[in-house]
């Protein structure tokens, strides 16, 4: 005999594929969908479809939205573009609240160990949209690592000749961190880039 | 302008609704959705609503159940009924795979602070088991808090005089524990309730 009774096996099933979400997770949110109301449950079930349905890819950059072309590309300034890895990364800047620009989503970054190109990921979208002209600045905002700096050297070596201005976000210290806990890398980094004060 | 689109805002809404869920883990499980194909979260939104529907209580001991008398009431020993507060804590006892008997749940504990009495809680309907005849144990497997001992004590209480034999969970220190981080009661009852080796 189970221990779970079909239909809350085949609801724990379906929330252990979330990230992060084990079996006893799983278990609590089931249970707590049991406790809801129908209406609550329903209304649940159909935000899942409406998010996986009406969400698509902005023809312009990329990001995620509900319509043909998303809010930022319709009523931001147009001429300052920021490169970014995925959707989520967009989300991050947003909520610094200071960029005015629209933003160009790659849906990747170029890695040969996991077999992804130059041409895996939307870098000629960026292009097409660099030469319809009006551009003055590219900010690189892959990530830290090691694919985000081969990919946000790649595209600055391509837009360079161009005359595009083509810039990083800075690399330091995170603020509030502690020194001693800084690995050497990004300590090395903020010493060689250090500002005068 | 909101950071989020709306229906991507919908879902993360929803998502936090589950127990221990805030805006940062609602979101990266509100991205999965949307990188699910169409088929998976149609799967996922049907696992809860099917869950909804599907499960009731066990008209008998009132576990979760998706049929009119569950599994355990079906099949198993009658003669001996654990009473727990919640369906989860069957779950708990039913991983152990060494209990053979059936179980009753409350769902909830006597608590004057939270107003809820006696008759607040399923005891009518383990006294209407009871009474058909047939019950020789009664394994009080309420929590060990302070609800759950006074639950345990009051139907210990009605149920002595009808020659039942009530028992309680042993309690004591945790397999694995370390004597050095046991709380002083825990401690204590384990101590004046030692065992010959």
């Amino acid at each position: 005999m189970a221990v779970f009774i079909e239909p809350i096996g085949t609801l724990m099933n379906e929330f252990s594929k979330l990230p992060g979400v084990g079996s006893k997770t799983a278990q609590r949110y089931a249970y707590r969908v049991i406790n809801m109301t129908e209406e609550e449950a329903l209304a649940f079930a159909e935000a899942i479809v409406a998010a996986k349905k009406r969400v698509k890819y902005c023809s312009v950059c990329g990001n995620y939205t509900d319509k043909e072309v998303c809010e930022i590309c319709q009523r931001r300034d147009p001429t300052t573009i920021c490169v970014v890895k995925e959707p989520k990364d967009v989300i991050a800047l947003e909520k610094v609240r200071d960029y005015t620009g629209v933003y160009h989503v790659l849906h990747g970054t170029i890695s040969p160990m996991e077999g992804v190109g130059p041409n895996d990921i939307r870098i000629k979208e960026l292009l097409a949209r660099i030469r319809m002209g009006n551009v003055k600045e590219v900010i690189m905002a892959t990530n830290p690592d090691v694919e985000g700096e081969a990919t946000a050297m790649y595209i600055a070596n391509i837009l360079r000749p161009l005359g595009i201005k083509v810039t990083r976000l800075a690399q330091g210290v995170s603020i509030g961190a502690e020194l001693e806990y800084a690995d050497e890398v990004t300590l090395g980094k903020a010493l060689s880039a250090r500002t005068p004060l």
